[in-house]
């Protein structure tokens, strides 16, 4: 057998918005790794075993990914959304030029929808101008850098989506995002909090920025702050083509 | 027959990117509408119209997909790659905007993967960090706001994903914007070009921005400009997680 290593996205939640690509792999792998609640979406059959980690373990999970695929396994790594977006891909690159000895084997990246993208669509077409993504998370980078990124892309007028907004343990960060791009954007500007998205507890709400709360999002939440030029019409939101 | 109007991403090129979901709609349709090349992915069938079109016709395409459902047929408009990122999710918002009658109509966006990250997927993981995604085709903007979002997003220092990015009708705007980037960011900062991403055509080549020309890209290329942390490993290139 001779091993390979996958970085797999498996999308947002929704089993139709997985890959036929992924699913192959997945159909194909005789180890699979990842964050618990993501490998918990993996079916299990005979010949796989499955490779639940905590969070905030990618490094050491990557390495193991890697050595697994070296002793000629076929290893699947999982991630939510797409695996290249603030997710498994870049962990395993880290890892990768760690162990030179490892650079040669079969690996290969399989993209998938990210979240922004699901909640742009269920929202309307609030991407649908040019925009940027930004992890809020501060384990990997200090405040003054987010807060510097969010004035650029409010200057820049970017619509601005916002991976991992609050978690337990850094529960002011984004009250002070939100405080940021009020100054930065205005209170008109429109803010789409997409919750769990595309899985049963969905549930997608949009203000005007003067209205948000830190307290809408939590770790489940997609949020997407809309450029100066993002409307309503009926029930959507949306940025229209033409440079406002 | 009840009226719906569905937007759908048919993601880069290879059917095994396209999504359940989408497969699904199209499968279920009576009409799809447009981009010729578009449509002409999907395969025909007795009961299923289809409407190619033109490019730079998608204000039209979108009231008349509007038009279709409203008369009570099964409509689905498809975009390459996720219909929400320069692509015709905005023009069919646009065009619903101008035509009240018609929003109460049953209307989805179904996601895809675009194409920033199935290009990003096989170069490595260059979008593993905050970033922007940019479209370079001037028809919708001016050339100072192009301009000023390139400069904005270096400070930032995002990574830089452009669709779009040079087309027959407009072959200097792109040749600017790599000199605008080398002025910004320096030379040293890696480049990438994703021809065809996905397709039997795919090329993917990366540079130090210093020797990238503009005769290296067309229509059918992703460009993705690294940020100053991006680097190489092995055959791969990626963005660090951490802030550099």
């Amino acid at each position: 057998m001779t091993g390979r290593l996958t970085i797999a996205g498996l999308g947002p939640g929704d089993a139709a918005l997985v890959t036929p690509e992924v699913s192959a792999a997945l159909t194909d792998a005789t180890d699979v790794l990842g964050y618990a609640p993501y490998v918990a979406r993996v079916p299990a059959r005979e010949g796989l075993t499955l490779h639940p980690s905590d969070n905030r373990m990618e490094l050491r999970r990557a390495t193991e990914a890697l050595r697994l695929a070296a002793e000629g396994r076929r290893v699947v790594v999982v991630s939510s959304g797409d695996p290249g977006v603030f997710a498994m891909a870049s962990a395993v690159f880290e890892a990768l030029e760690a162990a030179p000895q490892w650079q040669e084997l079969d690996i290969r990246v399989l993209p998938g929808v990210t979240a922004m993208l699901a909640a742009a669509a269920r929202a309307g077409a609030p991407l649908g101008h040019d925009f940027c993504a930004l992890n809020l998370s501060d384990n990997l980078k200090p405040w003054p850098v987010i807060e510097k990124r969010l004035r650029l892309a409010v200057e820049a007028d970017f619509a601005i989506a916002l991976y991992n907004p609050r978690s337990a343990s850094r529960p002011e960060g984004f009250a002070r995002a939100l405080d940021v791009l009020k100054e930065a954007g205005g209170g008109e500007r429109l803010i789409i909090f997409a919750h769990a998205v595309t899985t049963p507890k969905e549930r997608i709400e949009t203000f005007p920025l003067r209205e948000a709360r830190a307290e809408m999002a939590d770790m489940a939440t997609l949020v997407i702050v809309g450029n100066s030029a993002t409307r309503r019409v009926g029930r959507w939101v949306y940025a229209p083509r033409r440079a406002s």
